[in-house]
């Protein structure tokens, strides 16, 4: 009842993602030329990249490897007690690894995996981004200036991972993170396919869908906000000018509602571009549960989703991986 | 500290506000017909609207009063356990007025002023709003149906009282109720002018404007968010067509960067239709303090906003308030 | 050479439509309610509609009828030379039908039909349009009052009709009605496929496409515009929620590059609504080829048509038609 | 009668304007790099600049000179034969001044004067803008690559002129080159302040405004149009960042209907960003006046253009002028 409602809140946001890629140039031109992302350090095989809009240092960091796929996914705690109060759920969940001394921007953060095995990580200091003095922007609430450069991309929106075991991921994600499960898809059996789950206001910070191919702790895609739907639009313009590959044209979601374009970075992860949807302010929000059949009509307007989008992940070298 | 940042987080949002008008019929129109709100209940002389994705049953209670002004501002807790850490302090504070039953669609309420006398209640417990069964929307995880009528206001977003003394009601929000504050405007001599506050990511749910008339606890505008930066200015043009005087025509704030209009309806309150605007996730964020230099530049692109802004509230019978 | 170039300009635009409908009353919800055009009159089993920007005092005229399909196409002359001359031509091309004596709101018209059958007529002499007293815009600029109502579409853009032989039908229109062709489809024979045509700075006024059933004279869809690209998305919305069919979601043409989204109207017809596009203002204008292999990249952003879009249209009882 | 209306169509559109700068350099670099324009050609003094969706090869010309102001208006005819009249026309009036060789891009143009002194030409042979290899659009009906840069700016609008006498020169334009005065602001005495003509469908391509400085042959602004209404306002951000001055931020025009933004480049001379707006199919359009007081409402939505906008123009070498 009531008691359940007393929700953990110690989680503030996704602060940034780790994405590996085989073709570190090209992924750095696609983000940086193409999606407007700017370089804030560069550090061995790694880059880090922010949008103009993201309040941590960067959102991004891409790291040269043999393969595609998920590096690690960053979060960041609201306080240092909420960290120790995080950190000993997981540890409790007994899928906690241990502390490292940090990396480029934040202090020390305690990484642990997904019960479906994406590496993870939760910190509470960070530095905090400057802009450089020759790139102020004329309204100083904003961390960075606007350059009007490719998509202008604004800020980090979300992260989707695939999982083998999506029911697995949701519990972890919400008895120990204190994640909320804003919508979810069912399958016949009652089994989650997709579930969407938030930590701030909007309707998911983080999705974990079912990997059709049984494959363990893929990467589905990340997403970076444009501040229109026609921006979308144009998003898909400029991907279609440039040559890459647009998996999913623009369209509107049923859950969350947002209206999207999804394509493939050089380095082979799928990327998204968003807009709109909605946030969610009541604390009495009712997981929206969408059943099998309902998911049959499609995407909002009737379009079905191409079957690569239930199958490719990265890394895509299968044999690299276990299945379930 | 670090200590220092373990906020309360115990507000979930605002509610809902209730305005007095004196022209309760002509007030119901331009909510109804022009905004695009739809009426759920009316009960005595108050009628209870909602925009199609507010997530509580209304956002705006219209009650009609020899003049208009703020009724009361409502705020929902978290839980109840949050209601009650909360009155707690409210009663610490020694601004508690005690308990009301209810209103219509929501329990028992703590009431209370705020330092400037603006009527305030916080509550837990309140009906879902659930659509008609003709005209229940075709995606389930939106509470109600798209009509595509007028204004087509999407959700409630935000409160801006006026007050005498802008430091006191800011130092309230926060010590008392868990206000952030996100931005503030400040005088020569250092005291406050305007004062952003939020409790969710939106980067403010609550603005207090220095009353320049010295009046007390007056209203100054509640906003309600479109779906992009031109339909405020479709907004506008209705206005325009349909004889709303526009105070203020479509532009561009500094201090959270929503692009807005600013109209008065029937009954003389404040009203605007916003969009755009950041959202704070990070919870390092420090308050962006503007200097009367800086905030003389004017809005974003430099237009200054017109002396009625600061001076004009609700109720205007100035004879009915005492000056501090 | 430069002789070819000396273009005739005669045919002003597109005036109105008439479409046939059997369920009259639904078409008309449809028109009004939802796209959101006024009713200007209703003379015996026709209503005649307007968009408020529209600028020939109607643009569709919606007449009962066993069966839905094209009444017929009407254009307006420059001038009363203009019209002269293009009677002249089309009583050359052997096509004409003779003069009649006006309909609502037009003076004589002369009537004539297409190779493929289409019925149409050119007129110059109409009744201005003016806005009813008690509901004057603002601005006295726009020929009326925009009352913020379904979709808001704000003017008739373009009509689009099947044939079963394309190169002909185009042949007619560019020789004796002096429309120029802005871009073509072919296929491996050479034969067009679809054809794109404007006397206006419009990239097309008017389409031919093939109809893959073989029928004669067959109407495709009508468009109208709206002001936005993401007003398109809006429109699918309010199909989605009002139960219209959706036969192919927002999405990008290559010919033309307008964002459009395709529905049926309870009668049966198919109509666009779009946004965007580009004008053509250059006298040498060549006409774009594209062939067969490069239709297969399917729309902008590689979305394939659905099989519907080659062979739904009006009339659909096929017994009525008869094949080439 | 309706012989008035065998309008002449002979002037296709506004080819390109030459506008001098003293600072050449910084031009260029807020033309290309925040607007978005590409270098097409450099010859001697000038530098050849085109947006993407322009139709002929370049639309601005930027010469270097001791002052900004207007070069040359360059119009586009619709024909050799159509230029022949048009030449024949201008003789008739004693404004014509005589042929030269032709300019980059373009075969022999016939040099002369309006009425106020506003140097033009008129010609009817180009070159077409083929896209060089490496920079082909996908789409080929588009003349240029997208390349998401700076606003994007995509055609060339409308060009806008002072006049210490707009009446001489409007009468000009309607009788010798075939304009059509769309809209035309009048004072208390009968005398147009401000004329807006047009020969494409467009409301205006070319408008002349009363010069309160009674400078005569002086340059208002150009304008680029961008693809959609929330672009102005991008427009703006970028224009704030990169320190542009805004003399109007971003507005509604009465005439026209645009959406709007006014800045001075760094040569000093006025550039506006615009979108929206309707066009004029109707050959029966009547010029809607408007009059003082009807003007006295300010723009749509009621803010007043500063007294800059009626008094400011190039070349601001006052001196270098004579008045009327």
């Amino acid at each position: 009842m009531k008691e359940e409602q007393e929700f953990k809140l110690d989680v503030a946001h996704i602060a940034h993602v780790e994405l590996l890629t085989p073709t570190l140039q090209d992924s750095l031109c696609f983000f940086r030329d193409i999606l407007g992302l700017r370089v804030v350090a560069q550090e061995g095989k790694s880059i880090f990249l922010r949008a103009y809009w993201d309040q941590q240092i960067y959102s991004l960091k891409l790291t040269e490897s043999p393969y595609a796929g998920l590096g690690h996914l960053s979060f960041r705690a609201q306080s240092r007690r909420a960290l120790e109060r995080i950190v000993h759920d997981i540890e409790d969940s007994g899928l906690g690894m241990g502390w490292i001394d940090g990396d480029y921007g934040h202090g020390p953060a305690y990484r642990f995996r997904t019960p479906n095995g994406h590496l993870c990580e939760v910190f509470d200091e960070a530095k905090r981004y400057c802009a450089p003095k020759e790139n102020l922007p004329y309204l100083k609430n904003q961390p960075d200036v606007f350059l009007g450069q490719g998509l202008n991309v604004q800020q980090f929106d979300h992260c989707n991972l695939f999982s083998s075991d999506v029911d697995s991921d949701t519990r972890f994600l919400r008895d120990v993170l204190g994640f909320r499960l804003s919508e979810v898809a069912i399958d016949r059996d009652g089994k989650q396919t997709t579930a969407w789950l938030h930590v701030t206001n909007k309707s998911y910070d983080l999705a974990i869908s079912r990997d059709q191919t049984g494959l363990r702790g893929r990467f589905h895609h990340l997403a970076y906000r444009v501040d229109s739907l026609e921006a979308v639009m144009r998003a898909a313009d400029l991907f279609m000018e440039r040559g890459v590959y647009i998996e999913v044209p623009p369209n509107k979601h049923v859950a969350g509602q947002t209206i999207f374009v999804y394509v493939y970075e050089p380095g082979g992860n799928r990327i998204e571009v968003c807009s709109g949807g909605f946030l969610i302010y009541t604390p009495d929000w009712e997981t929206v549960t969408w059943s099998a059949e309902e998911r049959r009509r499609g995407l909002a307007w009737g379009t079905q989703l191409p079957a690569s989008f239930h199958r490719y992940g990265t890394p895509v070298h299968e044999q690299y991986q276990t299945t379930d």
